[in-house]
């Protein structure tokens, strides 16, 4: 038997004792043994809840029971996040995790002392939810260098756009709605300005190259600029607009950024819509693949980090091999980053050509404006240009 | 440094020998050592290319060499590829395979022989190409109980249909383009006919309720029957025809099936066209999931294979947990498995509602017929009434 320690019983610490009572014979299966929820950690108490009998207050009683193997760690936030978890690993005890940001904070260090320890870290719902993406990576496109990792990372933004999309509202009517139905937090900066999709491409990409990917370095535009006047051209284009977190290696350069994007029909994540997430891979040998799912959710995301736990106690006495050095990866400027861009303007066409050369127009019957389509340009060039013209708003395309 | 022996050397074979040496060094990173092609097995003489120096005709020469720790299979068909996987895991090496057809007939023989020897059979490549599917069922979806797979799982018919839905064109003239091409064999019966999607749901049915599923059990219907006509009504319903390899859990019966199946735009599936494959899960907790891909090719294949090359050099000396054992599932008979039907006759309205009652019409303006769709019927009920009246075709539908 395994005995499991669930460090805060929110949405997804719930979820995962449920997870593991609800499939609790086929688990054992999987796992080769009985896992055994054996202590819950969280400050509050939890009158006439089953783990009222199994709730404890003093992470001590965990760190000290050598009994506990694993620890399931779904409390969110660095602190104390961080401490319990290296704790855990230098104790002897493999963790599982959905922290994206202390995996993103501190993922290559955790997983150096778990591998020193002869345990693991884990933390296959730290991006994705419940989409299998982070042991696929690891373990699955071994065999290929990643030159693309593209994602829509976030179900509250993708929800928006897909709203705005569908009832041809602007985002702040959406977002209200989205705040009432519970799609979206009451304070949504971090979705809404990229920062929880930001945090996850840092991740992938991490893994992907096996250096240090600072989110800090990552260029992250959000949301709250897309208009439905964007859309209204997007749709005109056939296109959608999706927040993308994007890591993509050119000539040796790794390029990464959180935007969004005008992407066309034939983009394998054009139909990701509503609270989907849907990850883009492109390998050097096994071309486009694409991972789809529920980015988010308490089943899902608790499915996710039992599937961790099955992994833990499958490798008891085992690390898992995850290359994800400390050495930091220098990203490519964004100055240098290349694509046509969308723009919209109330300047005329002559002062947009005399500015941009050759575009092609969009018209989407807009009075007052003109949107146009630029050529392939640097992000450097286009801003250059655009010191010279008063814009509307711009957003990068993929086609 | 790990040996491996490459089976074979056609389209898969020399795709392994070229993965391995252009991504030799992250390969190598990956597996925590370099990976040597020591020998490569075929009848057939190669001069002037590299793999000359290496390539033997004797399989002894490999299965004696100890030096030899891992033996590529991708030479297809049953024999003599059965016997040379079940020597070479008794000799106490492992196997990667992308031999569909040798997988679905002796996979949990195969299994179990692998487990006994602690080595690994590992056969990624065996559904759906590139796309890593079997390593997620098996090491990712583990918390879950999977209430549904369903694929496309065969690039050629998803070629065949996506090109008679773009260009209206009828199966007979599409397949012969295809041919010319070299998207569909000269005999494409085992494409057409479902035959490698059925070997294919097998695997994946096997490995998701950890018993032997016989594809000879499957119920295998092909796209032979399909015409220009129905997808024209398809169309009219916003539809789309795609071959599905489908295994459903419903009440605690198993009903497994190969058919072409009309599905509408809010399936995941919906968008997988042209040679790519996807293949949708869900699980009971992590609800719908969806892989998508290359699902054949040279690259991506073999790409798959060298992953699980990788995995065995990562494993030398431990069995990767597989649940596949030998006793059988029986699957739930076709009669009681009910869905909506499409269909289409050269009777009148009368006739059609005196035999399935109320229907709905689809009106795609064919002169001499018409099409219908009836209420949710179990294949039994929709047989026994079809008794009574001429059909042109009819296509199952998930909507």
């Amino acid at each position: 038997m395994i005995n499991v320690a669930v460090l805060g019983y929110g949405t997804v610490g719930s979820g995962v004792v449920e997870v593991l009572s609800t499939n609790h014979e086929s688990i054992a299966k999987r796992a080769g043994q009985e896992i055994n929820v054996k202590y819950v950690l969280d400050l509050r108490e939890f009158p006439g809840d089953p783990v009222e009998k199994i709730l404890v207050h003093d992470y001590n009683v965990i760190l000290n029971d050598p009994e506990v193997d694993i620890v399931v760690e779904v409390m969110g936030g660095l602190h104390p996040a961080y401490e319990f978890t290296k704790d855990a690993l230098l104790a002897g005890k493999s963790v599982a995790s959905s922290n994206k940001e202390l995996v993103a904070k501190y993922g290559s260090e955790l997983l150096a002392i778990a591998k020193e320890k002869n345990v693991n870290y884990l933390f296959e719902a730290s991006v994705g939810g419940g989409i299998p993406i982070i042991r696929p990576l690891n373990q699955s496109l071994t065999a290929d260098e990643i030159t693309e990792i593209t994602g829509i990372l976030n179900g509250t933004t993708n929800y928006i756009l897909s709203k705005m999309t569908d009832e041809g509202l602007d985002f702040d009517a959406v977002l209200k709605k989205a705040q009432e139905k519970g799609y979206a937090e009451r304070n949504p900066e971090a979705d809404v300005e990229g920062y929880d999709a930001c945090r996850k491409i840092a991740i992938l990409a991490s893994l992907a190259y096996g250096k240090q990917v600072d989110y800090e370095d990552i260029y992250t535009e959000g949301i709250t600029k897309i208009s439905a006047a964007d859309i209204e051209y997007a749709k005109k284009l056939g296109a959608a607009i999706k927040l993308f977190g994007t890591c993509k290696r050119e000539n040796g350069t790794v390029y990464c950024m959180v935007a969004p994007f005008m992407i066309d029909d034939s983009h394998p994540l054009y139909n990701v819509n509503g609270v989907f997430n849907g990850i883009f891979v492109n390998g050097n040998m096994l071309g486009d693949t694409m991972f789809y799912g529920r980015g988010a959710g308490k089943l899902p995301t608790a499915s996710a980090v039992v599937s961790d736990v099955v992994d833990a106690a499958k490798h008891k006495g085992t690390n898992i091999m995850t290359i994800w050095d400390s050495e930091k990866l220098t990203l490519g400027s964004m100055d240098n980053f290349t694509c046509r861009f969308f723009a919209r303007t109330a300047a005329p066409k002559s002062d947009i050509e005399k500015v941009f050369g050759e575009v092609t127009y969009v018209d989407a019957d807009i009075d007052g404006e003109l949107g146009f389509i630029t050529e392939r340009l640097s992000n450097k060039e286009f801003e250059d240009k655009s010191a010279n013209i008063e814009l509307i708003n711009r957003i990068r395309m993929t086609f």
